[in-house]
């Protein structure tokens, strides 16, 4: 089943955490915030700034305070990190965020390898968490990682998402994302994803993150908007590899996303003119050009005046 | 509005033709004729495989006789050219040929440019070929070229596409392409031009022509068969840069359409692994990486046995 389009698309850029988690390139934090403004500048009102994460397995999130600190009070711009347990949510409190996005992978042996844990008792901490994140004022966003495939074990049942799914509902969130982490899912599987979503979660604001590994990511965004996704994850230049697919290209660009629901009719407020811009001076901190094409290619050709 | 998928999808492999016209490197005859060989040896039935033009305008296609000559009597297998006038379509016929592919663009100057004509008057010559083509036993495609923007005057007016897809039907064709030249195209653009063609010409086949140039190449193959496409171009490899669009990747890529396609339910027939092998084989041809992914990220990963 495939629905129509919504008038407009929420977009969070995901490049300061996700973009950059895995990257060998070490960016300093002036860079970081110079992106995050950057960011804000072309009209992104969403940004995940960096993971809670042991700096020795991610030395890129190393000075995860000192981003907040200096991203501390931007105006216009929801702030968020990514926990991935309950001492990471204790390291959140401590800082003045917006939005905290806990990590659930659907499957054991992901749940296993990047968190030491189960999908169960991440189900678990979250509950412990929801409330208390709720009180301090912040947006509960969870991921519910591997939605569509595990890089472990392979293909995952549908019918998970929503047990998931409910369990975090019923656990308290203000949205729900499901996340083709390793850039595996096809359009249908997309759109029988948040099928599920919507029914184990009603009434709750859905949010997809994809990766563009198999080129499938644009195709991907454009199923989850009209299965009733209203926000989208994506990183300037398409910039992110995923650890478990070597060669990978990364997130959906931000850049190419705007450009496709722009020209689809859907708003994503965004400014494409600096986002491109954004994408160049990247490309230049990285050292190397990135997936994202429109940086590149430019927009789409404007009627030519008459000499 | 958006359709459901159809249960299988018809893939034309264009890769000798479009993928390799505007290249740089020079292909050998052999190399042409082995990718060929590959390309049905992985399933493809239809085969875009050259085009009579300028041998000085487009050198690679220089040796388009020799091509249809080794192809000659493959079978299961049908060979297509591309023809832009009714010279290239007397040259047609001095061949074993099961298709034509004749292209007309939507804009004026598109036309001009591009074949030194106007698009009423390839509409006329289309009109003088149809019969003798169809006397001569062969299939007949008409391309409808920049349908979804033109280099030199931007945005069309999708009402042009009604009107030229009429003018076609009624003269006679097989099947009618809306081709995307330039890849400037979102899905809800491909969605509403396939709506007009369907409704210009009902009950003709309809086909689509699309690159991935700005990143939406794949999210416009899935919106396009929902439009009711029943067959799409693709490129091995996604070989085939557009010469309006310096540093623009190519045609949306064989291995990774279908993998897109099939994982979301719809048949295309074609063996994956093949197609990633033949992939890997043209970038050695090629002496560079390619924009398809699926040959170097290979398959989503399966389940792993317990040791």
């Amino acid at each position: 089943m495939s629905g129509t389009r919504p008038a407009k698309v929420e977009i969070v850029d995901v490049c300061a955490r996700d973009g950059l988690q895995n990257d060998k390139v070490m960016v300093s934090t002036a860079d970081k915030l110079d992106l995050v403004r950057r960011l804000a500048g072309a009209g992104l009102r969403r940004i995940e700034a960096t993971s809670f994460v042991n700096p020795k397995r991610v030395p890129q999130m190393a000075d995860a305070d000192a981003v907040l600190e200096g991203l501390a009070g931007m105006r216009d711009l929801s702030v968020s990190a990514l926990v991935l347990n309950e001492k990471g949510f204790r390291r959140a409190l401590e800082h003045r965020l917006d939005e905290i996005t806990f990590v659930i992978p659907l499957t054991q042996t992901m749940a296993e390898r990047n968190q030491g844990t189960t999908p169960e008792a991440l189900a678990d901490s979250w509950r412990s968490i929801a409330r208390p994140a709720a009180q301090a004022g912040l947006f509960r966003s969870v991921t519910i990682a591997v939605a569509f495939g595990c890089p472990f074990e392979g293909r995952v049942d549908p019918a998970a998402i929503s047990a998931l799914a409910a369990r975090i509902a019923d656990a308290g969130a203000d949205e729900i994302s499901l996340a083709d982490t390793i850039g595996v899912a096809a359009p249908a599987e997309i759109e029988e994803g948040f099928a599920r979503l919507a029914e184990a979660a009603p009434g709750l604001a859905m949010r997809a993150h994809l990766h563009n590994t198999r080129n499938t990511g644009y195709a991907n965004a454009d199923a989850a908007i009209r299965a009733g996704v209203s926000t989208l994850d994506a990183s300037l230049g398409g910039l992110g590899g995923c650890p478990f697919a070597p060669g990978a290209t990364g997130n959906i660009a931000t850049e190419d996303l705007a450009y496709m629901l722009d020209r689809s009719g859907v708003q994503s407020g965004l400014d494409q003119a600096a986002l491109r811009e954004a994408a160049l001076w990247l490309e230049g901190i990285m050292g190397r050009r990135l997936p994202g094409q429109l940086a590149h290619v430019g927009p789409a050709p404007q009627p030519q005046l008459a000499a």
